[in-house]
């Protein structure tokens, strides 16, 4: 056995990026062998962004694969600039059609139509179920192994306009927040572990009694005023900005799942709250949909009980950290 | 030309695991040249968990990158224990709403309604379409390239309780079955080529004159008689446990894919056999769907021609080797 | 350091693929340092089957992974034979249900029903969700990265019968052509740009007023007087075969999104042009879905109005050059 001291300056790999590599972390003896360090693309060995940031000092806003911990590569957007970096994109819930009550493509309540005999609906908010691209998160419903998988403790939240690209999500957003009281390790870990907790299903409980946690946040667009007005002025007289509230149920007991951005001090939470199970009583089927009744009083007016045109056709897209 | 023996003692790859190589296989010489053989993380170099245990003497239950003979790399769940081992989960089918007559998630019946336009419905049993992920095998349909893409002899089912998770799949699941025939070799090698034999579809044949191929199973959880149980009482009678049996047609000249653990000796097979074409014409659309009619006279009620509850929520996930 | 010259005769890797590498490429010394160029089975460092021709020399039609330009790693088929070869699969549009109008499956229209509330439909002739597999193109509606990253100048089509499988696709299609003007130079570099400046809308414009561009196409199987003949009578009196359309617009101000093959010269684009929005008012909902009315009158019968059966259950492959 010889020794020898190989240096990989360049590693030109799939993906066709150059990953310069740490000449003594390239390639090293141990006991006259040979240990390799190879980092394939963006193949990078990390579960999160945040072990990304930590591990490999990256700094860039922008996709990257991760891999989970069954080994299930995927890829997803890292934001590596806000308050510290190092939030994965898990998931993101749209509407693509407010007029499509409970159809295709309402993933995150049902889309089964309004149904009492389906109270959960398509219950992804608790399950291993995973959908769509990063690259397609404004276009269509995202949720990806991260979701499950990785152990977080706070959350961020984006608003974007839809079907804007990924590099221009950070500055077409028309809102973005995260909480800093790790709070998911008091809820599960992540968002799977919370609606394990407080699942999102119709008849569960009642409005105030059974609603779920409510977390300050801190905006990092926008601030509680702003955020108040993209709802209609019905709905901010019932509820108060600067938190994101799980699990939220209205006067009928339909249950929804976030309210993003707000705390529900009244029951009509249809108006201002995401997601879903698979039944809304109340004017059936006219509530059921991944964001309800956002047009309750007409489309995007901010009239009433009605939200805006801005806020109605943005993707939430949901990070952890 | 200098020779050089070199020997990679661990290579930390994409994926986080730490690949143990044999020196002499890790970085071998060949007339003064250099051969080297890589295995990715979990991407060995197999196309089924038969291949892996034997190449690679795999021996763990889980999830593992295979490679399809056309290149596509998938991963799918590896049940390495059970008779020998060297399993490859290739589909999962699943009711993901009893109440939805050929809605939304109906992938091996239809998801256009119960029409007598579509008799195939959307007739993934025999072409080359692909959905869901293992992870979300429980949470929602599932069928990856192995299903026609693998040379199989044998098939094996578990019935897992929806929602589980898969490092728990063995140990809840409520039966448990495999062929050792070898029957696939005298019907196309998998499922899709026997279903390109035996077309699943609306009036395709009779009761009884056109029933697909019965083959006997041994049981690795559960018995004929725990297998019989989970069935109605009417529909006890006119079937056998201990089978599973392919393109079973009803009264009506409806058609179902698979009975699994059974072999129908009655033209009720809409209360047992799960999957089947666009159409079921009896008390249309109620009996529609990727379960058919399991809730014949109730929901998990196991009276009459109504099957368990337990099996009713219990996702039906297909093996070969 | 000591320089030392080594050679990668052949390289064993995930996907099972040996690939051959140049000696002088394979490792090389750059100032006493190592540079490795390792490309993985068929995962080589090319985002579209022309670099894939140009750089690395491909030669055969088949399935290859191509890398975007995020890093997205995807497989597709490539057309290395075609008038030089180089083209790249990046759509394919197929009539899962002739009888499921704008349902389940129909996302090159809407599968929210013909809905005036919802002119766009999914909308994913402009936005960058993709769906399906390069395996599955011919058995469900496909759409890779590829769609929206690769910057193209020509555009080609093949015709091929549902569920035909990949190796046979060429030799088993009814009807195949390509532009070869470079027209997309002018278009926005492919059809994503292409259709964010001509959107397909219900309503944005009107008959021969607001058609959009129309190319002349080279055939490679089959000619104008062929292509024709694959439509009604009716239809053939009001198109001049040997052309790429997009965004065609009938009578009633729906609109279409391509017609492959011809050039309408009336208003009733309904009937041989594919896909579209989320709204046909004439004999709603009878004109909704991915092939708009080609069943006219009757399904497959080629008379009147109807298109041949041929090309109703053909899948119409968009690649790019």
């Amino acid at each position: 056995m010889k020794k020898l001291v190989v240096v990989i300056l360049a590693l030109s790999l799939p993906g066709g990026r150059c990953a310069p590599t740490d000449p003594d972390v390239g390639i090293q003896y141990h006991s006259g062998g040979l240990s390799i360090d190879i980092s394939v693309g963006r193949h990078l060995n990390a579960s999160s962004c945040k072990q990304l940031k930590e591990q490999y000092n990256t700094k860039d806003d922008g996709l990257y694969y991760l891999t989970s911990s069954s080994g299930t590569e995927y890829m997803t957007f890292c934001d590596m600039t806000t308050a510290g970096g190092g939030w994965t994109l898990v998931a993101g819930a749209r509407e693509n059609n407010m007029y499509g009550r409970c159809t295709v493509g309402d993933r995150w309540s049902s889309q089964q139509g309004n149904d009492i005999n389906n109270p959960g609906g398509d219950g992804n908010w608790d399950n291993t179920n995973t959908f769509g691209t990063p690259e397609g998160a404004t276009a269509d419903d995202f949720k990806n192994p991260g979701y499950y998988d990785i152990t977080a403790e706070d959350m961020s939240v984006w608003h974007v306009p839809n079907k804007a690209l990924h590099p221009t999500w950070k500055s077409s957003s028309i809102l973005r927040y995260h909480t800093d009281s790790k709070f998911f390790t008091q809820y599960g870990g992540n968002l799977y572990g919370l609606f394990k907790r407080y699942p999102v299903r119709y008849g569960i409980g009642q409005c105030n009694v059974n609603l779920g946690p409510s977390i300050p946040v801190k905006y990092d667009l926008g601030s509680p005023d702003t955020n108040k007005l993209f709802y209609g002025p019905n709905s901010r007289g019932e509820f108060q900005p600067g938190f994101i509230t799980f699990r939220a149920i209205n006067n009928e007991r339909a249950a929804m799942a976030i309210c993003s951005g707000v705390k529900p001090t009244g029951c009509n939470t249809e108006h201002y709250c995401i997601g879903g199970g698979g039944f809304w009583p109340e004017a059936g089927p006219r509530q059921c949909g991944d964001f309800a009744s956002f047009d309750g009083e007409g489309y995007g007016t901010n009239l009433g009980w009605s939200a805006s045109k801005e806020i109605t056709e943005a993707t939430v897209l949901l990070f952890y950290r």
